[in-house]
């Protein structure tokens, strides 16, 4: 499961709460997509505006509309003991995999990361994915901690943040990290409008937020990446560089993604947990003309 | 309350849990001193790492231990429907204020965080201070969203970071954001080693980290300021360099309070809540030594 289109949904959080209904409905899109697997719960997710319980049960309605597909469960928290309690509850909704951010309050060193994922592994029976993503946790991996929390057993893959723009500086960067990691670790591009270099570069999944909305678009480019048509790749790309301007516009791409959400129906176009806000209607408008100009899907 | 010297327990977390009896001592070295306030679960009580009946315990121990000095309790969370339930039970455990950093997962913007706010201040009764910490929340501030905030009512005080080292830029630094603030609001400084400098350009009270474990110390300090006895502030925060040095090197102070909390045989020296962990035994040993040589208290 740790290869091709992983996709990332949204989580409406509407002002009467969690929206199971439009949630279902994002789901079903990235099942007929036939992704390869499913991330939930992660950043754009909201995991971490989430309660224990809300978390839950959001595992647990992912695995009961995901089919066949496999399903994976970040069960970030700055706090140990909430992690391990989050895997608990994870593995009991019947996750196939974990995702791990080691998200920070105060910095954290090395060891205390290491720690942390060792603490996590000890503690549970399936697989997991170290989340790297110093733009929410504030952390800062070196390959060689890769390298190191990779050689725990039951390290399947690293969720890598954007690549170099050059395609010989990404290839660079990938092979580094790539060989302090043991086999069988794959590592997937984050970052979506990063994801055809990263796919060209060698990376193995596209850890994908568009693709937790627009799948069929995400899995032309993966699947155009596993038969090796690199030019195809950066075409397919190209193609959507205006929702990757958007994601630039406002700062990432959760906001965004809210608004897409709403402009399809599929939830409410106020669908982010608070503090967190929708754009403006102005805005709002200018992503609902990309989804069309587009024909996204 | 807003004035003069607020001290911020280290909150202990051994192996065991949460060490009450280590937290009762602290509090009692603080209240024997006689600090004007007492700021529990501030990001040296760790309050990103506890569960929220943790937090409700810790805010009640503190409320019966602190005598007739005002507590005031941290509700930090990225969530702000937690705020409000942390805030409830802040209040009910008695919290004579409370204390909101921005924490942010995705990066806020400022109409998001005034809203958090602004939402908090229609749902409480008693008084609250912004919390400005952007080494932990990510959120910086302007001056102009700490006046638009400070203007709500309910709003003491604002707790800023570090002020410029120079005395002029640091004088300017605070009636720059002074001019932006309703009367009645005051400004006080953290970042222990600026203390001196920030109580000197201006600002009425100290949420001194320092405090929570040497309040004798932090608050000769505090009341020289009061007196206005400014070189006198200098020179009792200069002896105190080996501490700020420690601060530094090891980048940040909670590691070097648990230390040296330990060290005085006043919790386990292994009290920080995990994922983060002690300074080495050599580290701690210096932290000793610094303590002793300083004949701190």
């Amino acid at each position: 499961m740790f290869t091709g289109l992983s996709a990332f949904p949204l989580t409406p959080v509407t002002p009467a709460g969690f929206d199971e209904r439009g949630f279902i409905r994002i789901l079903e899109r990235i099942t007929s997509a036939g992704a390869d697997s499913i991330g939930v719960l992660g950043s754009t997710g909201s995991y971490a505006y989430l309660t224990r319980p809300q978390r839950s049960r959001i595992a647990g309605i992912a695995k009961s509309h995901a089919g066949n597909i496999p399903v994976m469960v970040c069960v970030g928290s700055v706090s140990t003991d909430e992690v391990l309690r989050l895997a608990d509850d994870a593995q009991a909704a019947g996750a196939d995999a974990l995702l791990l951010p080691p998200v920070s309050y105060q910095t954290l060193r090395d060891d205390e990361v290491f720690g942390l994922f060792e603490t996590l592994m000890q503690h549970v029976s399936v697989p997991v994915c170290i989340y790297d993503n110093p733009g929410t946790t504030r952390f800062e991996f070196s390959d060689e901690l890769h390298g190191r929390i990779a050689r725990l057993p039951g390290i399947r893959s690293v969720k890598i943040p954007g690549v170099p723009s050059s395609p010989d500086d990404a290839r660079a960067r990938v092979q580094r990290l790539k060989s302090t990691l043991p086999d069988g670790v794959t590592v997937g591009i984050s970052g979506d409008a990063s994801a055809a270099t990263g796919l060209n570069a060698g990376c193995e999944v596209w850890y994908s937020v568009c693709g937790g909305l627009f799948p069929h678009a995400a899995k032309e480019i993966t699947d155009a990446a596993a038969r090796g048509e690199r030019e195809r790749v950066v075409q397919l790309s190209d193609r959507l560089q205006p929702l990757w301007s958007l994601f630039r516009k406002h700062g990432g791409s959760i906001r965004v993604m809210a608004a897409a959400a709403g402009a399809l129906g599929l939830t409410d176009p106020d669908c982010l947990p608070r503090p967190l806000r929708p754009l403006s209607a102005g805005d709002i408008a200018d992503v609902a003309a990309v989804i069309r100009s587009l024909a996204l899907r």
